[in-house]
Order: C-alpha cells, then sequence, then structure tokens
C-alpha cells in the first residue's frame, strides 16, 4: 500500500508519500509547495494543483489521504482554507481513485496511540516511525502522519510495540497548556 | 468584451455569459450546474470543474468574475463553499488569464444602482438589462449580475437612463426587513 497524504494550506501545502508492506513502514517522499503571498489567488490555486499533480503522477499513490476538517478560528480564514483544499481534492481526485478523510483525533491516535497527543509528540512519532535522520518540515510531517493514519490506524499499535515505542504520555497536552 | 460570472456552491454553481458592446448589453448564456449531494466530495468538485471547465472552453470569455466574500453565516459552510470557489477559480484561471473579483455592493450598485437593492431587485433588473423572458434561475442570476458587474460598473448607470429605467428605491431593503 502506497498511501499519499496532503495538508492543504493557502500558502504552504505539505505532503508526504508513505509506503506500507506488512508491518514495515518506510517514506518514500515528502515536501512542502510554498506559494507567492502575493500572486493572485487564482494563480497560487493553480500552482498548488500543479505541482500536487505532478507529485501525484510521479508517485503513483494507491491512496490519498486529507485530514477531515471541523473546527476552525474563523470563517473567512475557514474560507480561505476550504480554496486549498478544494483544489488538493481535485488533484487527488484527477489522479487517484480512492480519496479517504481521517479526523485529526484518529491522526493522532494512529501515530502517538493517544487522541490527546501534542503536535510535537506527533511529529517525533512521525520521525521515529519513518527512521527519518530528523524531523520532516511541519506541514510535510502533519501531511506523513495523515498518510501514516489513512494507510491504516491498528497497524501502528503493532508496530509501535514491535519498536518498544510507548503510548504518548495522557495528559501531554495539559502540560503544554501549562507552560 | 464577453464577461464569465461565476457563483460557486456545493450544491448549485450558477454560470452565466453577457457580451458588452458599447452600450449593448446581450446574454450569451446561463445555466446551473447542481451536483448530487450524496457523491463523495472529490466527485463532486470534479464535476464542477470539469462541468465548468467545459462552459469557458466553449464560450470563450475574455473575462472572468466572481463575487469577492467575506461574510458568512459559520466556518463549516465557509470551508464547504471555499472548496467549491477553490475549483472554479482553478477552472477560470486554466482557461482564461484575466478573473476578477467583485464585492456584493460592487454588483448590487452595477446592476440597480443602489448598492442596498434587494436580492429581488438585482435578480429583476438582470432579466429586464438583459432582456429576458422571465427571471434567470437564482443561481445563475446571481452568475449574470457578477459578469455584468465586472465587465463594467460605471456603463450600466448610462444603460439604466437609456432604457428609462430608475434607480432601485432606495431603503427598499428595510422595507424588506419589516415584512
Amino acid at each position: 500500500m502506497l498511501a499519499f497524504g496532503i495538508d492543504p494550506g493557502s500558502r504552504k501545502t505539505g505532503w508526504g508519500a508513505v509506503r506500507v508492506e506488512g508491518s514495515r513502514l518506510t517514506c518514500v517522499d515528502f515536501g512542502v509547495i510554498k506559494v507567492d503571498d502575493k500572486a493572485p489567488l487564482h494563480d497560487r490555486l493553480s500552482e498548488i494543483f500543479d505541482r500536487l499533480s505532478e507529485h501525484l503522477g510521479r508517485i503513483e499513490p494507491e491512496r490519498v489521504f486529507l485530514e477531515s476538517m471541523f473546527h476552525h478560528k474563523s470563517a473567512q480564514s475557514a474560507l480561505v482554507l476550504g480554496q486549498a483544499r478544494g483544489v488538493a481534492l481535485l488533484a487527488a481526485a484527477r489522479t487517484t481513485k480512492p480519496v479517504g478523510e481521517v479526523s485529526p483525533a484518529e491522526v493522532k491516535k494512529a501515530v502517538t496511540g493517544s487522541g490527546r497527543a501534542t503536535k510535537e509528540q506527533v511529529q517525533e512519532m512521525v520521525r521515529m516511525l519513518l527512521g527519518l535522520p530528523e524531523r520532516a518540515p511541519s506541514d510535510a510531517s502533519d501531511a506523513l502522519s495523515v498518510a501514516i493514519a489513512g494507510a491504516s490506524a491498528s497497524k501502528w499499535k503493532d508496530l509501535r510495540a514491535q519498536l518498544g515505542v510507548p503510548k504518548a504520555a495522557p495528559g501531554g497536552r495539559k502540560k503544554g497548556w501549562r507552560r
């Protein structure tokens, strides 16, 4: 199973591809598409679409995953994000048949074992699971975590056990808040 | 000048093309793209993109206009609308170079002469300006009004004068509210 995750954004769109063979996880490729803030909106969306399509065409994933969206700071930011998300979904639909969504909690749970893990914990676990020498850039790491969660939520429990990686400490989020 | 207006929506996307020759306004074509509520989101977005691209390719407008967006009922509805808007902007960017935005107030003002005209007044004025036997469906009429406003806001003042059409009564909105 070759899974491709996308973390769309109007300025930065993260993407990452992960191969799953049995309980083996390999990082295929990842990156961040940065677009010029000052370019007209339709040109920015066009660039996100083109570059995502290029990666999807090159990597030929079997499935594409995006994080499902529920909460937003504001309606305006949701509209802006929605536009980037729309062209990302379109690029996925053009090149790959199944496009799936995973919830933020599913991503946290699949990657760290806890639905309440911090962003830091998720990024560090992505690095460990994929055996990367250092953490991927934030947006790419998010996309990789979505690909991992999408490929299979249940498998990683076993994988964590094999690696001897403990569950993320519960209450980690609260600690983060206290600081 | 051949202007194409789009009123994107996740279920219904209105579109309309208007030709402007001197002070003459002609309706070229209009319609509403309805997509299946139950289809997966990426397939719906794909259909909006394909059908808009088809109309844009056939009509070959010189400019495409969308209404700019500021206010929303909720972040969730803004996200959903944003996705449809993203693929509409992409379709426009693919087929036509200049893509412009007009504000809701500019649309009302250009079509009726008053920034506070009601939705009904705008629709009726679109019908009159384009010499249609009856009002276009709501979403298509909105798209036509965006095309008219985009093509030229100032021209229609003269046009209304030529047609002997008075400005929409100021305070029309208030009256609507009283009912």
